[in-house]
Formats: C-alpha cells, sequence, structure tokens
C-alpha cells in the first residue's frame, strides 16, 4: 500500500519522490508531505487526556466546551480617560478581559515630562504617571470582576503598585484581584528592550514582585513568561519555546530562592505566546509547550497540579501584517487566531488590520474583537476539546517541537542558565541570525509575503488612520504632575522615596515599598528613579551577527550588483558610504535596525550603529561626528512625528543639511508625506527589501 | 485514566456530565466534548493513502505539496468586455482559473431584448446573447492554458456551444478545452430554480452533453455535481451530501442509458460544495464524500481510478456572510476557505465580504482573492497531504457523516432515484424545512451571528458599493443584437433553428446542432425558444412547509405577541391581515421568500405566494385580485433598482397605492434609500427576524 502511494506520488510530481519533496521549515524541522499511522509509532507521548499531566491536549479537562478563552485586547493610547472610553466600548462589544499598553516613557520608568520623551508620550500606549492616572484608567471597570492583564516589564513595580492602590481605592481588595502583569524582564534585555536597570537589580525586583504576589493576591499572576515578542523579533518557533520555557525555569529558581515553596508562587505564572502563519508549527508549538513544561516542573515536586500546568495568553503577530492591503491582515489575523485556538490558548489578543500601518482605530480594533467573537460563536470549534489531537502530522509535529526546543534548553542550562545566557548575548544573537535569514528568505523571494514581494498591485486599500495629539496628551499630563505635586504631602512622599532607596540596597520588598510609595502619590517617574539611583539605568550593547545576509543570498546578482555600485562610490570618493542606522525616542524594537545594520555592512557600506533611546540631538551630533552619509532612523512606535522633524532641524542647525536622512518603519501614508516634505529623503515602508533600500539609498548619493 | 478525566470535567464544568454536554449539530449527528484513540476504533475506514480508493485522504497523491488547489474566483456583470478586463486583472493578480458568472436572462434562456428581463440584464452576471459575445469574453485569453467554469444550467446548450464556437475562432480545438460546465438541472429544481424545461427534457440535455464531451472534449468537465445551492438555500451538511451524490448516481445512470461505458464519462465528472461556517464539519463533509463516491461507483465496475474519484470545487457560503459589518465576512470566508482546504478541494472560490451588500467591487474581489494566496503562500498548509488525517475528532465526524449520508441516498434510492424524488419535491422539502429550523435557531439567539442576533454595534463598517447601470449594458446589448441579426445568413439560422426542433423531437445530439446553430449567429434566445417550443417552459408549484417555525420557536412569548396584534387586527377588519410574498424578475433564488411565507403563516397572517419569476405587472395583479394589504418583495439578484420602481408604478396606474410593498434580501444602503423614496415602506436586510419583520408589517398596518 505504502508503496503504491510512493510511485504515485512519484507519477504526479513528475519523478520526485516523496523523500525529496520533504520541507525543511525555518525551525529546521523536515515536514514530510504526508503522515500516516506509522508516524505516531515512534512518538513518545499520544493519546493522554487534556486536563492530566502533561497537558499536551489542554491545561483544563472541558476547555472551551464549558468556558471559551479570555477575549483580551491589548490597548491603549492617549490619556487615561480616553483609554478608559476605549476598554469600555470594548467591554460592552463582546470583549472579556483587559489589556493595557502602557506608554514608552512609562515603560522606561520616566514621567511624562521628561526631556528624553517628548515625541513618545501617549503614543504607543497610554500615559501613567501617578495612582491618580490608574483610578482614571479603570473608572466605572469592575476590578474584582474584569481580569486585567498589564504589560509592564521595567517600571513594573509602580505600575503593579498603583494598580494595587487604585483597585483598593476602588473598593477592592488585593485578593481579589484577577489579571497578569508581564514582569519578564529577561526577554527585554533579549529582544524588546524596555527595561530599565541592569539584569541584576532587575530580577532582584521579579522576585520580589513574586514573593509579595504569594502572599497577597492569589488570584492574580504574577509574571507572564513572554515568548511573544522573540518571534516578533524573528525567532524560530523552537527558540521562541525553548528561550521562554528556559526564562521560565529561571524565575521558578529566583522564587524558590527567596524562600518559596513551589506550589505557593508556581500556579500564579503564565505565559505568553505570539502565533504567526506557520499555522500547523503553531499549534504543535502551544502542546509541546504544555508537555515540557510539566515535565520541566516535576524536578521541583509540585504538590498542586495547577503548579506544572502551563497556561498561556497568545497574540497574533504583528510581524506577519503588512502595510500593503492592509485588509489583508483580516486573513492573516483569522488564520493566526485559529491557530491559537486550535492550540488550547486561554486568552488571546487579535490584531487590528492597520497596526502595520498605525495605532488601530475604533473600526479597526472592532473587526479584530469580531473575529474572535465569530470564532468563538459562528464556527462550533469550541464544541470539542482538542480538534486536532491524534491527527498523525499534528502529534509528529508537536513531538518534533518538543524534542528540539528540549535541545536548545539543555544548552541554555549548560551555559548556567538564562540569566548566564541571556548576559553572554547567545539568545539575542541566534534570534538576530534566525531573523536575517528569514529577510533573506523574503528578499530572494522564497517566502511569500502576498502583496509584498509577490501578487503586488498597485490598488492600496485605503484605510483611515487612527492618530494621537502627542502635544495635548504630553500637555495635560505635565498639568496632573503639577497639580498633584502641589496638592501631596510631600514629607510623605521624600519619606517614602528615601525608604525605597534604602529598600534597594537591602532587602525589604520593593514591591510592599512601592506601594507605600505610590499611595502618597509619588510618581512612576520619581520611584523609578530612586531606584535608579542604586541600581543604575542599563546601557545595552547595539552589536549586529554579521555575513548572514550575504550568505543567505548566495550568490545572487542583485547583491553583486550593489555592491559594485559601493565599490565605485568608493573609487570615486575615497570611502565607503556610510551610514548611521539610529532609533530615536524610547522605542527598543531594534530588529528592523539590526536586520538593516547587519545586511548593508555585507553590502559593503560602513555602518555605525547608535545606542538604543536616543534623542534627536544625540543622533545628529554622533552622525556629524562619524561624517556619516545617511542617517537611517527605524521607528516602530510612532513617535516619528515629533522627533524626526527635530532631528532634521538640528541638522540644519548645525550646518550638516547635507546629511541625508531616510527612514524606515511603521509610518502611515500621511505622515510619510509630510515627513518627506520636511526633508526626509526616503521612507522604506515593512516589505522593503534590503536591496531596495540600499539601492534607493546609493542614488540619493550619487 | 479516562474516569479521573470524566470527573475532573465534571468538577470543571460544576457538576455537569461529559454526556450531557454533548451537542446535536442541525444534522442531529451527536459532537462530543472530546475524542480520543478509543473512538478511532470503532470506525470502518482509517489510515488510507492519499491517491488511492476510497480517496478519504484525497483524491491525488500529492495533492497540494505538488500543486496548490486552483484559485477560481466565480465573476461576471454587465458587458463581455468589462467582464474580459475583470477577468484578465484577476489572471494578473494570481487567480490561476476562471468561473463565469451569467446574468440571469441568459441563464433562463431569454436574450437581453426580451420584455420579462428589462430588470435583469447584466445585474448579477455577464450578458450573453451570441457568439460574438462569447469571443468578447475571452479576448486576449487562451482557452487552452486557463481552465473555465461555466455556472450554466437552464441555457446550457446554446452557452456551451457558445464557448465551443470561441474557443474554435480562436484557434483552440475542442480536445484542448479545460474547465467545467455546471451543467447540473437537478438540483436546480430542488433549490435553485434556474431552469427553462420540465425535469425529462431537461435531463435528455444533460445526457446529451455527457455524451458529446465523452467524444470531443476530453479534459473539459462535463459536468459539475453541486450541493453549494442546497446549503445556501439551508441545507444542513448531511443533505448538501447525500442530494448532491444521489444526483450524480442519476446522471451517471442516464450516461449509462445513453450507451456509454463508465470510463468514457465518470472521469469527466466533477462535484461543487459549498463551505459554510461549521469549520469541521466541513472539512469531513468533503472527506466523506470522497469515500462515499468511491463506493458509490464501485458497482459501476469503473478500471479507470478516475472514475471513481471525486474532484470538487469548493465556494465559501454567501449565506454565511453579514450585511452587518462586512469586514467581519473576510474573518468567515477565511475560516471557511481554510476548511475547504484542509477537505482537500480541487479549486476554491472565496467570497468578496460585499456580497451581502452588492456584487463584488474591484476591492472587495481583490482581498478575496488574496484569502487564498495568503492561505497558499503564508501558512505552510500546502506542505502536507490531508494535514488532520488521523486526528479522533475529524476521522470520527467523517464516519458519522458518510453513515448519515448512506441512510438518506438508501431513502432516495427506496423512492426510485433522484429524478423521481425530485418531482415528489422531497429534498426540496427537507431543505426547507432545515432552513426554517436554522432560522428559528437564530430567531431565538441559539445560533449565534456576530454583529446581527448578538454584539449588534452601530457602527457600520463603510464599504463603497459597486454597480452596474442596468439600462446602458441592455441598450448596448440590444443593439449588438440588431446589428448581429442584420449581418447573419438569415436563412443559414433559420434551418439550424429548426434542425434543433426536430432534434428536440428525435435523437440527434442537441448540443452538436446548438454548436451549429451558434456557428451561424444564432442568439442563445433563439436557440432556447427553438427548445422550448417542443420541450415547454416549465412552471414549478411554490408550496411552503407549515407549523416549522412556529413549533421550533415553541412558546416563546414574542411569538405568542404577534400573533395577538394579528388576531386583533382580524377582529378589527374581518379577515387576517394578507400579504402576497412574491418575487420578481429571474432571480430564482427562493430560500427568503418561503421562510416569511411559512412562518409569516404560522403567526397568523393569510398568506399568498407568487409563482417564480413575475414581472411587476404579474405581482401587481396579482395582489390587487387577492385583495392583499402588503406585498412582500424578495430579492437576491440586484434586479431590485429596476422592478420595484416598476410595481410601485403600476400601483399606483391601478388605484392601488394603499397595498403597502415592503422588501426584503440584499439591497445596498444607497438602494434602500432611493426605494424607499419612491414609496416602498420597509426594507428588511439580512440578519432581521422573522418576528421583527412581522411586527413591522403589522404597524404598518395599523
Amino acid at each position: 500500500m505504502t508503496q503504491s502511494w510512493k510511485s504515485l506520488f512519484t507519477d504526479e510530481t513528475k519523478g520526485k519522490s516523496f523523500e525529496s519533496m520533504t520541507w525543511m521549515s525555518p525551525e529546521g524541522l523536515p515536514i514530510k508531505p504526508l503522515y500516516t499511522a506509522e508516524d505516531l509509532e515512534v512518538l513518545s507521548d499520544l493519546d493522554t487526556f487534556p486536563g492530566l499531566s502533561p497537558y499536551t491536549r489542554g491545561p483544563y479537562a472541558s476547555m472551551y466546551t464549558n468556558r471559551a478563552w479570555t477575549v483580551r485586547q491589548y490597548g491603549g493610547f492617549s490619556t487615561a480617560e480616553e483609554t478608559n472610553a476605549f476598554f469600555k466600548k470594548n467591554l460592552e462589544g463582546g470583549q472579556t478581559g483587559l489589556s493595557v499598553a502602557f506608554d514608552l516613557p512609562t515603560h522606561r520608568g520616566y514621567d511624562s515630562d521628561h526631556p528624553r520623551v517628548v515625541g513618545d508620550v501617549g503614543m504607543a500606549g497610554v500615559a501613567i504617571d501617578t495612582v491618580e492616572d490608574m483610578k482614571r484608567l479603570f473608572e466605572g471597570i469592575p476590578l474584582d470582576e474584569v481580569s486585567v492583564s498589564m504589560t509592564m516589564n521595567g517600571a513594573v513595580l509602580p505600575i503593579l503598585a498603583s494598580f494595587i492602590v487604585a483597585a483598593e481605592e476602588q473598593g477592592v481588595p488585593q485578593s481579589k484581584l484577577r489579571g497578569t502583569i508581564q514582569n519578564d524582564i529577561l526577554k527585554e534585555f533579549m529582544v524588546r528592550n524596555t527595561f530599565i536597570y541592569p539584569p541584576k537589580p532587575s530580577m532582584r525586583i521579579v522576585g520580589d514582585i513574586l514573593v509579595y504576589c504569594a502572599g497577597h493576591t492569589p488570584q492574580f499572576n504574577s509574571i507572564s513568561i513572554s515568548g511573544y515578542h522573540m518571534q516578533e523579533a524573528g525567532a524560530t518557533a523552537v527558540q521562541e519555546l525553548a528561550f521562554t520555557l528556559a526564562d521560565g525555569i529561571e524565575y521558578v529558581k529566583t522564587a524558590l530562592d527567596r524562600g518559596l515553596h513551589v506550589d505557593e508562587f508556581a500556579p500564579q505564572l503564565s505565559f505568553f505566546f505570539a502565533i504567526g502563519m506557520n499555522f500547523f508549527m503553531e499549534i504543535a508549538k502551544l502542546r509541546a509547550a504544555r508537555r515540557l513544561w510539566a515535565e520541566m516542573m516535576a524536578p521541583f515536586s509540585p504538590q498542586n497540579p495547577k503548579s506544572s500546568m502551563l497556561r498561556t495568553h497568545c497574540q497574533t503577530s504583528g510581524a506577519s501584517l503588512t502595510q500593503q492591503a492592509p485588509l489583508n491582515n483580516i486573513v492573516r489575523t483569522t488564520v493566526e487566531a485559529m491557530a491559537a485556538v486550535f492550540g488550547g490558548t486561554q486568552s488571546l489578543h487579535t490584531n487590528a488590520y492597520d497596526e502595520a500601518v498605525a495605532l488601530p482605530s475604533v473600526a479597526s480594533a472592532k473587526v479584530a474583537r469580531d473575529t474572535q467573537l465569530i470564532l468563538r460563536e459562528e464556527t462550533g470549534i469550541t464544541r470539542v476539546v482538542d480538534p486536532l489531537g491524534g491527527s498523525y502530522y499534528v502529534e509528529s509535529l508537536t513531538e518534533s517541537l518538543y524534542q528540539e526546543a528540549k535541545k536548545l534548553i539543555a544548552e541554555i542550562e549548560s551555559l548556567g542558565g538564562m540569566t548566564a545566557a541571556v548576559e553572554r548575548g547567545l539568545p539575542k544573537l541566534k534570534i538576530e541570525e534566525a531573523a536575517t535569514r528569514r529577510q533573506a528568505r523574503i528578499d530572494r523571494g522564497e517566502d511569500v509575503i502576498v502583496g509584498v514581494n509577490k501578487f503586488v498591485t498597485p490598488d492600496a486599500d485605503e484605510v483611515s488612520v487612527f492618530n494621537v495629539d502627542n502635544t495635548k496628551v504630553r500637555d495635560l499630563q505635565v498639568k496632573r504632575l503639577t497639580d498633584i505635586k502641589a496638592g501631596r504631602d510631600q514629607q510623605a512622599v521624600i519619606q517614602a522615596l528615601s525608604a525605597l532607596e534604602s529598600g534597594a540596597a537591602g532587602t525589604t520588598n520593593l514591591l510592599e515599598l512601592s506601594i507605600q510609595a505610590m499611595r502618597v502619590r509619588a510618581t512612576v517617574g520619581e520611584v523609578s528613579s530612586a531606584l535608579e539611583n542604586l541600581f543604575s539605568r542599563h546601557q545595552p550593547a547595539f552589536a549586529g551577527v554579521s555575513g548572514v545576509y550575504k550568505s543567505e543570498m548566495k550568490n545572487r546578482n542583485e547583491i553583486q550588483d550593489v555592491r559594485d555600485v559601493v565599490q565605485k562610490f568608493a573609487e570615486k570618493h575615497g570611502r565607503r558610504p556610510r551610514i548611521l542606522v539610529a532609533k530615536i525616542g524610547q522605542d527598543g524594537h531594534d530588529r528592523g535596525a539590526k536586520i538593516i545594520a547587519t545586511s548593508f555592512a555585507d553590502l559593503g557600506f560602513d555602518v555605525d550603529i547608535g545606542p538604543l533611546f536616543q534623542t534627536p540631538d544625540e543622533v545628529a551630533k554622533q552622525a556629524i561626528e562619524n561624517d556619516v552619509h545617511v542617517i537611517g532612523i527605524s521607528t516602530l512606535a510612532a513617535a516619528h512625528k515629533t522627533l524626526i522633524p527635530q532631528l532634521i532641524q538640528i541638522l540644519k542647525e548645525m550646518s550638516a543639511e547635507e546629511i541625508h536622512v531616510v527612514c524606515g518603519g511603521i509610518i502611515p501614508p500621511s505622515d510619510q508625506k509630510e515627513l518627506l516634505g520636511l526633508g526626509v529623503k526616503a521612507i522604506f515602508g515593512p516589505g522593503t527589501t534590503v536591496v531596495e533600500s540600499a539601492r534607493k539609498v546609493l542614488s540619493l548619493l550619487e
């Protein structure tokens, strides 16, 4: 029988064998064209039950047949009032949990009046400076009923403290709070960069929160161990899986070191994964994650089953969305949402179709939410637990991912665990390498993105874009800060902040101290700054992988063509074209900047890489000092409108107009026009190939 | 182990047992909350191979790993030139096959200048009157390379003949033609009503085409046996499956009766299914269909494996789309498209998001096409054949559907086969009953439709609507007809038509004769009319199921409330409120009209049902003769703009303005405004509950 199938296969494929048609996934997993019952025979785990260890088929026995996943849309922008209105609208529209996006100044522990954050206030999230802002954020939303997830890592102490105090003043005791705080600092050093302090004190803060929550907030998850940002930064499924679970174990060890028993905190650990477009890979990833976690927790001998039960939030992939033909993103998000559901997620955020263009609008946010409601209500897919269980392919893929991730986790362990690995930069480099490979596969057309590198059509869908008036938000926040500072008991604040500073030097629980500080109306920035005095502010190195892009692009002609032009430029001008790749503002997403920097270097450019979190002033100075021809700004967090015009102005003032400014990232069409009018020479949207952008830059220099 | 799962399940569900949480699907299939390896033990067919009988896992061994499904978007509107431009644009954009939508006059064998079709020309498809139109339709499209599917049943002879002649004059011989003609007349009598002649002569035409294609067009599928329209009309998956395959067997018998050997024609049979929102049900349906067909063909002892290999086209469900929040339809269509792909379809049409509002626009058609391209290129789902094969649930559901459909097919067989069953009206009634039950489930909120009966939000997405200028198209077509008639060899036409007429009386192959007639430039209307002289034009009875809606709605208060109002009306006026439910124009989709007619009767109204295909004049006359209070027009094919204003005008002229006109169906918002301005009293869009519309009608009568 198998033989007759094989020969039929070869007939149909005009001579290709079954083996030769095996696809190597980006993870390096061989995917065969057909899986049969035979494939199940070699599996080490099969036909287990949902709700029972190792939870491959789901953490709960009844899963969605009893209660569907939580529809938890991540959102936040501008002021607390506006976000509050947005939350309420979403809850009325069928959303079942909240998830707060904070603006970057808040993430990085700056108050809205700090001079470094002028362009970022209220842009990519809501600005929260004090408890009063937090109270406005949840005004009329019962915090004992609606569960709240907060994506916060850097300024986790003042933010969680404000949340607790706001709830308290709403009449909700800590014991009744439901939700999650992200509090996953390790991955920040790998990929997202919204840290404040160096790794070691950061881990101490994580520990303080685990301890505090174990004692005070039994229904609130004290950490959300996140692979999401790894995938967004380019990690493969194996990397996302392995690094996330290895991070998890690191936090477990941290809590154990602090004297907690495993069952005191492990039930409060939650996870967060990205769900990208590789449909079955993502399903298998979640199944494998649960199995791995149950195994990895076993050595700690938990008695409570919940301690080894991986529960997760998922978000569809922002990186998979395209600026071109935005409505196509509804298709992508639907596919991803289905994968999350088939993987057995506990809650889900679905991206809005315009997120590759701008912040979500009310209309696009509604479609995103309705996507989940339609899946839940209209498709029947909630009727059966783990409906793909038993599939020859899905079970085999689950096993492969499990095995590969296990190997990578062992590698991390052999380096001394994740903190050590992070300090050595290993995970970061592996992810960057994977990201560059992916970019090369796109650039050479092997990975197709519809509307980007294939089936490109000139008709763009018109979408109306949502805008935040950054200046208005900042002015309001600054006024509120002034008012609060005028009205509070200054002495109490000074005391609380100084208690924090000595707590940082000692062992008192810093969340405990932060709650006291926030209660007397200290600000997020003041608390962060008090700790910074002792812990210092982390300055990351900003290095990149070299040679990957070139080797992935092999001997393609367009690469050589660009290198030839670069060579000619060098011969004519006596030096290579030189570009400063820079990030300005508090946006730490550096995948794009890294790829451009390393692959431009591969193409023969002299490349300078600026540190993260620069002001326009600092960028201009570095560019002039290094005598670059071009500054390439990568911007993904909506601060471009304020900061890029400033940069151009400063270059003018410093008589350095001859330095070209180009940008890449997420810039809505209307803003593009404005920036080009102000003197930006070129804007590269998502989907531009590296070669294309290099060509354009070179043509500017002619 | 199982026991511990069961008790955990009961814990989580607060006391509900596993058995009590079993869901009865609309098909009457019990869907359990969990499937395990145990469920596979009772299956009668498992772990077969794709490409090998019974083809459960796919008709081909390599499936999409070797060649993806054909992206075949159904389209056509206005004139041949405009549709040709649309086709070319779609092919450039990545579409891989064509599928022609003809306008209703063409379907029903009327030339564009016929007085009965004034409102329908060019509206819901392209107007084709002669070979010249067909040549314009495919101008610049190589018919030996691009496969063409033609949805044509009524006027199948002149249309297929025109296609063959157009190709011939393009230089493409019949032997090289690729594609399909629908040619499935049986389902027209059940659900779609675009027949011309009565069942018996219609079946003779089908036979002539099967015979002709077996001899002349080896690469062209001579029939597309269609369940699509059954599901659209409300059939369950079991009904769609059983009736379609039973239709198929009827065609097989027809061809055998005509002296063909099974292997001469069976490889040219193709199928066409709808893919609705019940995700796993649809996947299982396609898998079960292949298995059933292979078994059903076995008694005819085919030697060629292709003779028992079910290959199918699929289209996502139009009936699942909502007029409310049209962008949500992108989500629905994506889900459905995935089900079609996991079911193993050979080609696919994905609906545009605005199809519940209007004809697809260029922008919405692009998103629909891109949906398939994204699934094909970005998700990895084409890498593995039958990726869900082995899933405990999917395999169990496949078996259940297989068993249930088999029972229903046996029932049909016991009635003497499908032609006999259709003549007795049995399948039609079963489908109408299922449709009414579905409507009742929606009306009582059990079946949720997001944005329609739950999560209703006032913000409607703005979509720009595509409009056809019907008058302009008709004028152009009329001019062309005049020109052709002036320029052709009239004697040759008369001869060809009279040959057809005697052929209809005798046994000469009617497709052969039609080709000769079209070659000398006879028109579609002339050929149809020549045959009509002998065969007559079929006038269907238009009856409905009674009592189903009432019994499904049980003792719900709103039902009794409406019945009370009706009762009061009767007491006051001496008779019950009387409504004429009518269809005007050539649109035969009568699901909506049937549901309204039968459930209004259940609510206590006196209901008259008009025949299909009426002119405004005929509707007005019937309304006046029956002295009705209200005329309810159901319109789904875009002719409302011309015909409803005419109806209102005629009522005025006949001094019957007191008869209220209300409409339901697919009417774009801009047209709604216009119609309301002209005197239409109420318009009920998709999603209006029966009770709601009855209340509104009653309030008009106060």
